[in-house]
């Protein structure tokens, strides 16, 4: 795996730039402390950014979209259509991203990684290996092939808004059926009991919520095995339970922190591919800035997992990146603080217990 | 009391908005819920507005300060020095309310309503009734003189922000050991038990804070029974423990809420305004919109009591409005969501299970 580019080196947060950060917070004029995540958030970022004062100016979204074979079998409370008919309604400009990215200055790029879309969508990159999935309850979800093709096709998507300057990136999805792949990915990678994963995705009943955890048990007994024994089990998920825009999510982050870019990752689809980025290589998880916990029953766990500590708690279950955009506005927040609150010699104010 | 101005009722949220918002929430290409608390956020917006597209652009930040005579037994971290201190950092743009009115475009209005200060300070508004409080553990906070002349102030500095027409109000404050005040306004008025309301605040070590709590417990055991039996038990309090900032405060919430303002409040200090204006005035609940959890021991408390679900939880406990600053971001873009998506049928993408 080492001689792919998703399996080289990443670098490591600058140690430096997070102790500067850290006596900084300690000189302005609060508390120590008081601004509680926020403060956590500035240094974390300035290391990762290696710079005294961190920035979230330039935040570029990707949205990956694919397809699934196994929405076939009812797991989704929304047709299979739904995934090209969005994405034409993220093009237009209707979509939460959308108005998200618009309400917050965030270029929006929207690439179709495998939906079954035909035909070019306007506004839409289209780079895709195939035409949605296989049913991964009865087949390998993708190739070997496939697969490489799709994680060159998450990285051919980064390296421009990476190129570009970009001071953090949001990631992200649209797949109807997507819930279904990440659960297995969660529950085979985690590993995690099936039971904790499975939610109700957009909006299934108790009844299909049991369908659909017998779906991915049966997916489960057929691949499992070869997961586990595989040289990179990651990988192996990801081409056999994965989803097509899972696995370039993979490898936009991979590809994102190979070039010092932190990541805001949004709930949790994303949650699932920064998993099986992380078993890829390990490298990425510093790069990981987690934004929300969602409502989707399996997100906790996998957050557990990753040692993930989000910044949101809304009851958020949409998707396409709109946590991590929603969250945005605390990280760009938690910088200007950092950088621009006085320091207690400036304004000239007493610190605690009248030291000065 | 009903013939004071803060007696006055306050008007109610419009129903026939808020259904005309959550049958709007249900046609936006989501799955219905999938974007929990900004939903309901956005629905409460526009019932209170009255409006189909709620907003939340124009918001004023007003701080009031106060210095505490209780300051002077040693119940903070920080000398009373710093309530003036931080006057000069809130009008020299360095505190960090000041950052993030810039940084979010909040027009801030900083009113020294009971500082210690002598001389006016430039960039601060001076109306205030005395110089800090007396030592409410020996003596009363204020007399009814001084507290229906901070009232009014705290009305002078609501009037003229509405009339301009605000959105939405963030209140904050400043005083050196105001979170004792907030702490003996909850004891008494919750009523709620001293162990779980006595906190921190700036930074207190476990022995200080026993003697915080000590002096709070000697307050009460001279005002406690006094206040339960006025005629206004939220308006004895504020009188006999209160802060000038903090009845400001309550003024000021009563005033925005009879001119149809809603309020996002802030952490501790805020919430214990809030909970005696809600008593002088309960037709003030509706109109109050609750930012964050502090870290502050006694806000969950507090919370609990006005029956409130905060949006953020960051482990922030620094005051000055800066939760309430940090959390408008949310309110605007849950606005922003509810007025632009596009909805299934502008869209044409199916709805659940296929329905059109």
């Amino acid at each position: 795996m080492t001689e792919t580019w998703f399996g080289q080196a990443c670098g490591q947060p600058s140690q430096e730039h997070r102790q500067r950060a850290i006596a900084r917070q300690r000189q302005l004029t609060k508390p120590e402390g008081a601004l509680g995540r926020l403060e956590t958030l500035a240094i974390e970022l300035a290391a990762l950014q290696a710079a005294d004062r961190p920035q979230a100016a330039q935040v570029p979204v990707i949205v990956f979209a694919g397809d699934h074979g196994v929405a076939a079998r009812g797991v989704s409370a929304y047709p299979a259509e739904v995934t090209v008919q969005m994405l034409h309604n993220f093009a237009a400009g209707g979509a939460a991203i959308a108005v998200l990215a618009r309400e917050l200055g965030l270029p929006l790029h929207v690439w179709d990684v495998g939906s079954r879309a035909t035909a070019p969508i306007a506004g839409v990159v289209t780079d895709k290996a195939r035409h949605g999935t296989a049913d991964f309850s009865t087949a390998e979800a993708m190739s070997e092939v496939e697969l490489r093709a799709t994680f060159d096709a998450g990285r051919r998507a980064v390296d421009p808004v990476c190129a570009g300057g970009a001071d953090l990136l949001v990631l992200g999805e649209m797949g109807i059926g997507n819930t279904t792949s990440a659960s297995a990915l969660a529950a085979v990678l985690g590993p995690l009991p099936l039971e904790e994963l499975v939610g109700i995705g957009t909006g299934l009943d108790a009844v299909r919520m049991v369908q659909k955890k017998n779906i991915i048990a049966r997916a489960l007994a057929l691949h499992g095995e070869a997961i586990n024994a595989a040289a990179s089990p990651g990988w192996e998920a990801l081409r056999r339970v994965g989803g097509l825009e899972i696995a370039a999510m993979s490898a936009a982050m991979i590809a994102a922190a190979q070039r010092g870019v932190p990541v805001l990752v949004d709930g949790f689809i994303v949650s699932a591919a920064a998993l099986a980025a992380v078993r890829i290589n390990p490298g990425v998880r510093p790069w990981l800035l987690f934004s929300h916990q969602s409502a989707e029953r399996g997100h906790v766990r996998l957050l557990e997992l990753l040692q993930a500590q989000p910044l949101l708690q809304l009851d958020l279950r949409l998707g396409e990146g709109s946590g991590a955009a929603l969250a945005l506005p605390l990280v760009r927040m938690a910088c200007a603080l950092h950088n621009q609150m006085a320091t207690f010699e400036e304004a000239a104010v007493a610190d605690r217990d009248g030291r000065r």
